[in-house]
């Protein structure tokens, strides 16, 4: 797509212009004439004359060049006859405002369909419907019925909630946050959020790209763009509907499916989309990348004319994982050199309420040029001693060439609301309170490692070991099968190469001791029957039973099993050679809606399990990102390093499996869920043993 | 203490006032004149004659009545004369805010008990040395030099940081915010935030006490006053400083665990004080818990024109333990009657962009009206169409008696800076973003399970077992041991009653052998070392050794602790029958310097240990606390309620161990840290065994 005939059109036409005040149709020609955009204006109304000073037409079709861009805002039943007469008009560009589409039902789909063909024949792309349109306060141009147009900028703010995003530029308009564009993406029955960010790569305008989202419209294109995009131009999230209650919200809203939030953090992570968890962070985040280079590293020199804020600060920091180590000596006599004897000069660096404009300049300069800091954290609590102003003035000298980054967080309200907006002239970033500038400075060194090490394209796994499994599974899934247990699981599991212990699917006692006569015990003894997900739960699983008590356990569990479910049918044991010592760990897959195949790790057992001690991925993924999945968990991190007592797990025949079992998801779509649970690490060389699974269906097939 | 003439003194006495702009002791006499103080004010100073139009005295004797106050900004080294001078004089409070004692080491420590004791000679109480004063908004008392004084409101804030208390005056001045009065308690030589808080208490003009806490200073004191205080005036403490500086050899499991952060954090909760974990959610309480009663449940309605911003608040409001639930038909029907038929009336309850006054209105009223919520936050959104000072006004009329809360977010800036001020003016708490609102009335439900059922203060346990330890431990104490393990403090505990596995130890494989004969196996067998405190690290432990292999271990486990610890002296092995089935959890105990013994409760196990799956207490506390400590954890809830598979344990047992540990700790102040680890929880009836136990010496014998 091109950003131009949105953002900078040669001509824009108005279709249901209003004479009307208070109408949203008077609103917009209003907000276009009143922000200064300089291209014409052609109100479309056939009853009206003249509004606002500006004549009238009648309908597109007599409206003259030059035209590039529709604004619409009639019923939603009158649109597909708009759009096909802008069409006709050879306008390819158009900003839907009506509601009425896919967020009031089928019928508002079915209609959302048919403009979406009709842009289509006329290769006329769109925007909305059910958005407030675009805006460019470097042009002037504002299609929206917000009252405030903000101050120019190098931030994009895309947001699927018109709403929000007027809040947002009211905010920012308040603060002199500066943006590049906005765009109000609504139903986004066309351009999404995705369109947006790779057209805005290439902007010269754009710096950072700012994007509320409610749900991704297609999560594999997005990672991939993304991918691309975010080493250069930061992209930053804001994704509300982690929760139920949440995702309730936003369905209701948007008619659009709320994805897992742990499918969202993935895809945001493994394809360097910085995740915001609040509007406010979404823009503190914004300033600290727009403004300045981001950190090398977590080093942080605080400085400060109060110890209370800069206490404040410290915490904040550690808290989102930065480090303020204390000045050496040669620092240490540099500050004295410049400041004084002062009593402190620790980190924070305290020089006193009244600290003057020069103290804080020669003090900065000192901290940037010190190689002990990857950036600085200035505090000034206002007091009758102190010029806000001046100061703000003085970091920006200090700054320099900007090669590292200084921050601000000047307290208060009134006594320094001068200072602030002068440091957002001079593009120091500046905050509230601590906390917030902690939050956006850990955020843009997440962004700094984005740039370092870009994420890559994933390798495309051999998904041919798996392809065999999928016609059985298909036949599994035609039976009207909903789950399928270890014994049904097993032979396909074998003969695509997992790690299985010897087993065997036991009809009769004999069978069963017969297996155990072959092979070193213990053993585990499982109920088999096709009714019982969770055998455990219901006493369905016997283990450490040595092979001479085999053949009791088989009538013991049955008849344990048909005490606590006399429904289940049930169809004899599975014997199974109990796995050597090892960590305990689950493998699991759930098809995500939104980005496909989600892996799971995590720490094993019932009660672990309940401490969520898990990491995700979205399928696929390189060895790379396995060993960051397993070092995001502490049974990761024990098998990676060892602990207490412990050596290091088979890593490498773990990784293994993982990539296997994200193999089989993307090979088998007719897996909804599949978890190998209990896996058995064993130590370094001595492999992984798969102990049980289960798998649910309903994936796409 | 009297708050009267701190913050109404009759007469102002400022010894160290100075004629000369741009000093301190020329700032305080301009902010007392500026802010309208009506008492006479006495300007200190022997070289000068008038100073800001006021007759200046040259000593504080020849000062006429009526002085309540000394305010006293002169150099450290002068204050016991001049305090003494004061006391004679006949005054009876000082605020002192000059710097140089116990923040610049031990000399000033010393000048600051001697200035203590002066006031002490004369009943004289003291505020700071080294703060910025008080100030009283109601009567326009001012003896600091912030520049902005806030509006007069109920809102009491005391602070350990003077810059910090400044930089939020200035904030609350902005946000027009209103407070009762400010203290800044610098070093808190004498009054500090515990006498403050309990004279607050029964103060007319407070309704809510917040604070800046950077340490307390007498901790029980604190937990007893605020116990008392709480239930009736809402105390909000932001406390900072939660990462513990300057890394030590961490001895065990329950140091490594609780640090200073989690003391804080316990003796908060269990006193009934709210804590706040950013400075703008001190305030963000505040105003919520001063302008309205608390919520009496979790449930709340949300109202709003946008949907964006009210899919962030319902996500914010789940997150914060909150619930939206959807409206029943009863009061969709009100809805419908009052505000037509929308298409979407669930929860939030979007009236969409154009939503008027009267709606807001008209919807607030149905919402409170109903059982179904107990809170109501209603959303702005400003845009060209509505009337943010409207809406503001609309929710202070439907607000009605206030019987239940009623919450604003207006979001934005520019556009609804003035419907802000309203509400402020109408006391409906008003917030910047959704998370700010969430936050805030989720602290102030909190505090309404305060106030029904206040903090009582803990039964004093039993610590009569314990004492015939103390003896002993004091002397392994002087002859330097620096941890007590299992074989010294298993006898010890055995006489006071811990429920011990049986076990023996064996110094020759003889009595190791005659020990597994005489009870059911199988054993552990662990090296027996004074200098080996974590056994398994080295394979010094083996695990369910049959009975007639424990002479074989005898030497195995010697002979493989020699290999890898070569220097650690070894006695032989401990033999302990194996504990039945059960949960592992982990007991400790860790004498924090500030509230004494607290107490963790966790789930055992090194790696469940490395998930922190643990809760705190300070010590004493009653049964309900301990109950409420498992609830906190998912190891103690698996033991109260069951899980998959498993029964409830025995919970009465481990109560009782619990209360065991921390009466140990009250009884002998030389243990600093104390651990058993692992703890088997047995079923139900079946009680609890210790499987191990260590102690850290170095408490305040």
């Amino acid at each position: 797509m091109s950003l131009t005939p949105f953002f900078n059109p040669n001509g824009v036409a108005v279709i249901g212009a209003s004479a009307t005040p208070g109408k949203l149709g008077h609103g917009v020609i209003a907000n276009l004439i009143r922000s200064g955009y300089q291209g014409p204006i052609y109100p479309i109304n056939p009853k009206a004359d003249v509004i606002l000073g500006l004549k009238v037409y009648p309908n597109i079709r007599q409206v003259p060049d030059p035209v590039d861009l529709a604004v619409i805002i009639i019923p939603a039943p009158l649109m597909p006859d708009a759009l096909r007469a802008c069409g006709q008009r050879g306008i390819r560009a158009a900003a839907i405002l009506s509601g009425g589409f896919a967020e009031v039902g089928e019928e508002g789909a079915a209609l959302q369909q048919a403009i979406l063909d009709i842009a289509r024949a006329f290769d006329m792309r769109l925007v909305g419907p059910n958005g407030v349109g675009v805006l460019n306060p470097h042009s002037g141009l504002n299609t929206t019925f917000i009252e405030q147009i903000p101050d120019p900028g190098d931030i994009a703010f895309l947001s699927q909630s018109g709403a929000l995003g007027g809040a947002l530029i009211d905010w920012a308009k308040g603060q002199r946050i500066g943006l590049s564009y906005f765009a109000s993406l609504g139903n986004a029955a066309d351009l999404t959020e995705t369109d947006f960010i790779q057209a805005l790569n290439v902007d010269p305008h754009t710096h950072v790209i700012t994007t509320y989202i409610e749900s991704i419209h297609d999560g594999p294109r997005f990672m991939a763009t993304a991918r691309e995009v975010a080493p250069h131009t930061p992209i930053i999230a804001l994704k509300v509907g982690g929760t139920e209650a949440g995702a309730r919200a936003v369905a209701s809203h948007t008619a659009s499916l709320g994805g897992l939030d742990e499918a969202y953090s993935a895809a945001f992570k493994q394809s360097g989309v910085v995740r915001a968890r609040s509007v406010q962070e979404l823009f503190d985040t914004a300033i600290a990348l727009a403004y300045q280079q981001p950190p090398r590293g977590p080093r942080v020199a605080i400085l400060t004319n109060a110890g209370g804020p800069a206490a404040v600060a410290a915490d904040a920091l550690a808290r989102n994982g930065l480090q303020t180590p204390e000045p050496d000596e040669a620092i240490r006599q540099a500050l004295r050199d410049a400041l004084g004897d002062y009593p402190q000069l620790f980190n924070p660096i305290d020089m006193l309420g009244a600290a003057s404009s020069p103290e804080y300049e020669a003090a900065a300069r000192i901290l940037l040029a010190s190689d002990a800091y990857d950036a600085v954290l200035a505090i000034l609590v206002p007091n009758t001693a102190n010029d806000p102003v001046g100061v703000a003035d003085a970091l920006a000298r200090a700054a320099g060439d900007g090669s590292k980054p200084i921050y601000a967080c000047f307290m208060g309200d009134v006594s320094i609301r001068e200072g602030r907006q002068r440091l957002h002239q001079h593009r120091i970033p500046v905050y509230d309170f601590p906390e917030n500038g902690a939050r956006a400075i850990a955020n843009a060194l997440r962004w700094r490692w984005v740039r370092e090490s870009p994420p890559a394209a994933p390798p495309q796994p051999d998904t041919s070991p798996f392809q065999p499994l999928r016609p059985e599974i298909q036949r599994l899934a035609r039976e009207g099968r909903d789950y399928l247990a270890e014994a049904e699981l097993y032979p396909l599991l074998e003969e695509a190469g997992f790690p299985l212990a010897p087993w065997v699917a036991a009809y009769t006692k004999r069978t069963a001791e017969a297996f155990a006569s072959n092979y070193p015990g213990p053993f585990a003894v499982k109920i088999l029957s096709p009714d019982i997900l969770h055998k455990s739960d219901i006493g369905g699983v016997v283990l450490n039973v040595p092979a001479a008590e085999v053949g009791k356990a088989y009538w013991d569990i049955q008849a344990q099993v048909r005490r606590r479910a006399p429904k289940a049918g049930l169809q004899g044991v599975i014997v199974q050679q109990m796995a050597g010592p090892g960590v305990e760990v689950i493998i699991g897959m759930r098809r995500d809606p939104t980005f496909g195949p989600m892996i799971l790790f995590g720490g094993g057992g019932v009660y672990v399990v309940a401490l969520r001690d898990v990491a995700f991925r979205i399928a696929p993924f390189s060895d790379e990102e396995a060993r960051q999945m397993l070092g995001e968990t502490v049974a990761g991190r024990m098998l990676l390093y060892g602990a207490r007592g412990r050596r290091p797990g088979d890593v490498e025949a773990l990784v293994q499996l993982i990539h296997q079992v994200a193999a089989l998801a993307l090979a088998v779509p007719e897996l909804a869920e599949f978890e190998l649970n209990p896996v058995i690490v064993h130590g370094r060389g001595q492999g992984v043993t798969v102990v049980d699974a289960r798998a649910v269906m309903g994936g796409g097939g």
